[in-house]
């Protein structure tokens, strides 16, 4: 069966969109228009109730949330090497980054455009996006220094962390900053840019 | 060697305190005063530097962030089955909930006693915790309709995403919320404190 990907310029499904295209799954990619709020229509949300992307449609079901999607496609693609499946540190190792870029990274991110996720507020939700550049810049700071060993996130290992890191870092212009500031994510990012998948991609997500 | 466990009452630590419990594990567990900023001593920054809990410390390093820490346990623990390693849409499927668990519903609690991490305002800050309720009723709504399906978590299968879930549910009564509103998660709750582990792990952390 072919797969079914759900996503939308600017998220975070350009995550795992890379890594379909860099494993040539065969799966049909289907974008949707937040500005026309087709994550909120009726046939959108019997795919995923959450209103979210991405989401992958598979013959058993549908899977979302990001680093759920990543570790599924390393595994029904073992042959690409995407995650230290048989060692349990290691993965737990990637794992951790993978969460920590949900949970806090996207988390951050999220501040700039949707504070009225956590607050009614108007004044409050402008406080909120103003202290998202400073946020980000700290999380890049812990990347640039500690997170990311080079070449790869994970070290010698390309894994499913990479493209990951790469969607992260697309955020920071939104933000007005210079991924400069980070020279080795800088690097990271050129290094991603260079692979076919990745090249493919992009243009979909308008980057 | 014995795993080190850190961990702090109220915190996210308490899922994978139940895990090591539950397992039996070679652990000493080290309980962090977060009122006394323990969690930002340089001898516990030197185990993790982001200054946060859980932290396990294994042999070959520290391990951070919930939901990587509960993988790595259903994996070294196989014969407790906490996780269905060997299927990768299954393990997908919990993935996504502890994915859904660390990014969402905890971030939601967060802004309550944390909003200062996303804007520097005072007020901002108490228009965010101002909503915490609201947005844990709608997480718990989705729980109790949609995402617990019963008897455990996943299904049939106690998993890891049950202590998880305990975790999230604790933190209800901190925002003035009753549980009741939930009977489905009351119930789990209530299964979940039947177990010998989650009953030795609870009053460590004030429960």
């Amino acid at each position: 069966m072919t797969l079914r990907f759900y996503y939308a310029p600017g998220s975070c499904a350009l995550a795992s969109h890379i890594v379909l295209e860099h494993v040539g799954a065969d799966y049909e990619a289907i974008k949707l228009d937040f500005g026309a709020k087709q994550q909120q229509t009726p046939e959108y949300l019997a795919i995923n109730p959450k209103g979210r992307v991405p989401a992958l449609v598979t013959d058993r079901g549908v899977i979302t949330e990001t680093p759920a999607i990543l570790l599924y496609l390393a595994q029904i693609f073992p042959d690409f090497y995407l995650a230290p499946l048989d060692d349990a540190f290691a993965l737990a190792q990637l794992q951790s980054v993978n969460s920590w870029f949900c949970s806090t990274v996207h988390v951050v991110q999220a501040h700039f455009k949707r504070a009225y996720r956590w607050a009614d507020d108007v004044a409050a939700q402008q406080a909120m996006q103003a202290k998202v550049p400073q946020n980000m810049t700290e999380c890049f700071d812990w990347i640039e220094r500690e997170l990311l060993l080079g070449p790869w996130v994970m070290g010698e290992d390309f894994t499913v962390a990479d493209p990951y890191l790469l969607t992260m870092a697309s955020w920071l212009a939104v933000d007005g900053l210079d991924i400069a500031k980070f020279p080795r994510v800088a690097e990271h990012c050129q290094r991603m840019r260079e692979l076919p998948a990745v090249q493919r991609v992009l243009p979909l997500h308008g980057l």
